[in-house]
C-alpha cells in the first residue's frame, strides 16, 4: 500500500504543509521512521525528536508545525489522523476469501457477499452474515444468530444462539457471548437452574476483547450500546445494559441486571455490583467497587493506597479499628468540651 | 410445546386456583405477556402489575393469590416453581444428534446412548461420556475423561486427560478443565515446572461459568463437589476443594490448596488465598480478600466505600496515616488523663 | 518408566544413601507411598510421616536423613529434586505423533522434526514451528508465526499473525497471545480503533496458563523475557514489558505499556496501571493496585481486612470519614497544646 501525502491528508481530514507528492507506506515511531513513514507528534515532549527523525511526514498540530524540519501534515488532533491513517496504510488482512472448506455451514444460513470464514469454523442453521463479515479460524456460531456487515470475529470466539451483533463490530479471539446467566432458584440446599431465555444484542461499532464474556438475559436480552469498547477478560452477566460510547478496561466485572449509562469509563479490575443503575458521563476509576446507583456525572474510585508492606501492616491493623478510634475521638472531643 | 395448567401445576409441585386447561407454550414477564404465557410475581411490589396482564397464567403465592385477577398457579415460592416451569416450556434444545461427521473420535472411547457430539469436536482416546451427554462443537475432550450422564458442555470446551465430571452438569462455553496448576521450584532464580499429576474431580449437578479454569491437582487433586455452580471467569487453582452447593459469583479466584466449605456463597472478585480452611456456611462478599483461615459460620467483607474521586483523595491520603493517626490519638489520650 | 534409585540421583543431581539398586516408577505423597515410590520431605514436621510410609525412596536434606527409616536419596533443595524427579518419571504425552489428518495446515508453513499437531488444530500460511513443537487440539496459529523447539501449546490455544514464542515454552489451554491491544482515538464522542501494528515476543522457558490473554503491541512489540511463569486469567495490555524471571499469580491484570522488572513477583488478582515501571526484584501482594512506578525493591501491598459485616460495616463507613476524623484529631491537638 503506497499513498501519497496529499490523497492521505483529503482522506483523514488534514493539510500538507510541504511535499505533498511524498509516498507513504506504513507507520512508524519518529526514532524508527523512514522516507516512507508516516510519523505522529502527540504531545509536546516529542518535538525535540523531529530534528534527527527522517520520517517522510509527520502528523502535527499547526501550532506545532513551525517547529517541525519534516514534511507536516496539519491538523487538530494528530492522534485521531494517526488511527485514520494507521487504517488506510495498515487494512487488517482476511486470510481467506469466501468459505474455506474445513468449515462447517448449517443448513438456511444465509451469507452475504465478501464474506470470510476461516478454518474449522462451525455456523448452525438459520444464522445470517451480512456482506464483508470475517469469521476467525475455530469459532462457533449457534443457530439464529445475526451478524451485521463488516463486522469481524477473530479466532474462536462463541456466538450463541439467538444473539445478534451489529455492523462493523470487532471481537478478540476467545470471547463468549450469549452463555447462559448466573441464574438459580434455591430448592432446599440445592441449585435449580433458571432456563436463560433471552439473548444477547450488541450494537453497531462495539468492539469486545479476548476472553471477555457476555451472558445472555434470563428472560429479557443483555444489551450492548452503539460504539461501545470491552477489553480483555470482562465479565458482562445477564441483562446487564451498557449505554453508547462507554469505555471499559480489561478485567471489569458487571453482575446482573445492572445498567450503566452513556459515555461512561470504567477503570480495570473495577466492579459493578447487580440491579443499580449508574448516570451517564460516570468515570469509575481502576479496581473500584461500585455498591449502589450512581445518579450524578463524574468521577468515582475506591481504591486504597499502595505502600511497602511493612508500612502497610501497620496501617492495615488500624484499619480494622477504626470505628473504635472514631468514637475514641469523639469521646475526647467531649471531654474537652 | 404446549402444557395445560393442570399438568403444569402438577409437575411443578404448585395448584391451579382457576381455570385448569389453560394452555401454556411459553414464560414471559407480566407486561408482555399473552394468553398462553406464564408469568410469577416474586414479590408484593410487582402485584400492581396483575390487573394490566394478558397472562394465561401466573405463579403467585397462596397470600397474594386474592389480589389477583388471573388465572393463578398457587405455590410457596413462585421463583423456585418458575424455575422448574421453564425448564418445562423452554427444554434445551441440542442441534445435534449423534455425532457430527466432522468431530473426532478417538479408540476405544465409550458413548452413552442419546448422546450429541457437535461439530468439529475432539475425544482423544479411552474416553467415556455416559448416556445423553452433549458436548458443544469445538470441545476438546482429552485421553481417559470421564463425563457422566446428562452432562451437557458448551462450545470450545477444554477436559484436559484423566479429569472426570458428574452427572447432570452444565458447563458454559470457554471453560478450561484441567490445565496445569501453577507449581514451581526455584533453582537459582529459574523457575523449574513440577509435573502436575493430580485430576480434577467434578461431583453430579454441578455447573460451570463460561472462561471459567480449573486447575488439576499437583499430586492429589482438585475436587468441585455436588451442587456447586461456578460463574463466568473464575479461576480456581490446584487441589482446592469445594464443598457441596457452595456458589461463586463471576470474577473469583481461588488460590492452590484452599478448601472450601459447603453451602458458602463468595461474592464477584473475591480473591481467596491459598492453603487455608473455609468452613461451612461462610458468606463472603463481593471484592473481599481472604488471606487466613475463617472458622465460624457468618458474613465476612473486606471493601472499601466508593466516593467521589475529590473526597476520595483525601481519605486515600490519610490511609497511609492511619497507624501515625492512632498513636497521635492515643498520645492525646494519655496526656488528657 | 521405571529408574533404579542410582540413575535417578545422578541425573537430579543428588546422592542415595541406602540401596541405590530400588526401582522407582512413579512419585506419591509418604502416605500413599509403595515399594516403587518416590517421595520427599519438604519441612521438618513432615519427618513424622516417615515412620509409617512404604516409599521406596524419599528425598530428604542431609541434616535430616538420620531420622528416616526409609531408603534416602539426600540433596539440599528437596522440591527442586522433585520437580526434576517427577519429569524424568512422569514425561508429558503426547497424544498425537506427526500431524493429525483432521488438523489444516497452510501454505509454506515449515515443521520441524518430531512434532505433534493434533486434532482440527489450523495453521495459517508462513509459520514456522521448531523440532519437537506440540500444538493440542482446536489451536489456531495465525500466519507468520514463530514457535521454537520443544514448546507446547494445550488445546484451544490462539496465536495471532505475526507472534513468536521461544524454545521451551508450555502454554496451557485458551490462552490468546497477540489479539489487538485497546487502543482508540476519540472522535468527538465515537472511539475509533488504532490498528495495533506491534505484535507479542516471548522469550524461552515461558509458561502462560489458561485463558490468559497477551495483546499485541500498537506500534512497538509486547514482550515476555525468557522464564517468564504467568498463571491463569492474567491480562497483559499491548507494550507491556515483563523481565526475566518475573512469576505472576492468577488473575492479575497489566496495563498498557507498563515496565516490570525481573525477578518480581505479582500476587493473584493484583492490577497494575499502565505508563509506569517497577524495578527488578520487587513484591507486589495479592489484590495490590499499583498506580505509580516503584524504584526500590521490596514487597509492596494495598489490600484491606477481611472483617466480619457487621464489624466491616463500622470500619467502612468510617473509611469516608477519614480525613475529616483526622482534621478533628490536629484540632484537638491544637486545643491541648
Amino acid at each position: 500500500m503506497s499513498v501519497s501525502c496529499a490523497d492521505l491528508a483529503s482522506r483523514i481530514g488534514a493539510t500538507v504543509v510541504g511535499d505533498d507528492t511524498v509516498e507513504l507506506t506504513h507507520v512508524a515511531p519518529l526514532d524508527r521512521a523512514n522516507r516512507h513513514s508516516l510519523s505522529f507528534v502527540n504531545h509536546p515532549r516529542y518535538l525535540r525528536l523531529l530534528a534527527q527523525s527522517q520520517a517522510g511526514a509527520v502528523l502535527i498540530k499547526p501550532e506545532w508545525a513551525p517547529q517541525s524540519p519534516l514534511n507536516n501534515i496539519v491538523c487538530d488532533d494528530p492522534y485521531l489522523c494517526y488511527a485514520r491513517a494507521a487504517a488506510i496504510l495498515h487494512p487488517r488482512l482476511s486470510t481467506q476469501s469466501g468459505v474455506h472448506p474445513s468449515a462447517v455451514i448449517g443448513d438456511d444460513t444465509v451469507l452475504g457477499d465478501g464474506i470470510s470464514i476461516g478454518q474449522l469454523v462451525s455456523i448452525d442453521d438459520n444464522s445470517r452474515l451480512g456482506d464483508r463479515v470475517e469469521i476467525g479460524s475455530g469459532s462457533r456460531i449457534g443457530r439464529e444468530v445475526e451478524i451485521g456487515e463488516g463486522t469481524i470475529l477473530g479466532a474462536n470466539v462463541v456466538i450463541e444462539h439467538g444473539c445478534s451483533i451489529g455492523k462493523q463490530c470487532l471481537v478478540q479471539p476467545g470471547a463468549v457471548i450469549g452463555s447462559d446467566g448466573f441464574g438459580y432458584a434455591n430448592d432446599g440446599g440445592q441449585w435449580v437452574h433458571i432456563r436463560q431465555l433471552g439473548q444477547v444484542r450488541i450494537g453497531n461499532n462495539v468492539e469486545i476483547g479476548a476472553n471477555t464474556t457476555i451472558d445472555r438475559g434470563a428472560m429479557d436480552d443483555t444489551v450492548i450500546g452503539d460504539g461501545v469498547i470491552l477489553d480483555n477478560q470482562i465479565q458482562v452477566a445477564h441483562n446487564v445494559v451498557i449505554g453508547e460510547g462507554t469505555a471499559i478496561a480489561g478485567c471489569v466485572g458487571i453482575a446482573g441486571s445492572a445498567k450503566i449509562g452513556r459515555r461512561c469509563t470504567i477503570g480495570g479490575a473495577a466492579t459493578i455490583l447487580g440491579h443499580l443503575e449508574i448516570t451517564d458521563d460516570v468515570h469509575i476509576k481502576a479496581m473500584s467497587l461500585v455498591v449502589s446507583s450512581i445518579s450524578n456525572p463524574g468521577s468515582y474510585a475506591s481504591s486504597t493506597p499502595l505502600d511497602e508492606s511493612k508500612t502497610w501492616r501497620k496501617n492495615f491493623a488500624r484499619m480494622r479499628q477504626l470505628d473504635k478510634l472514631a468514637k475514641r475521638l469523639a469521646a475526647l472531643e467531649r471531654k474537652f468540651k
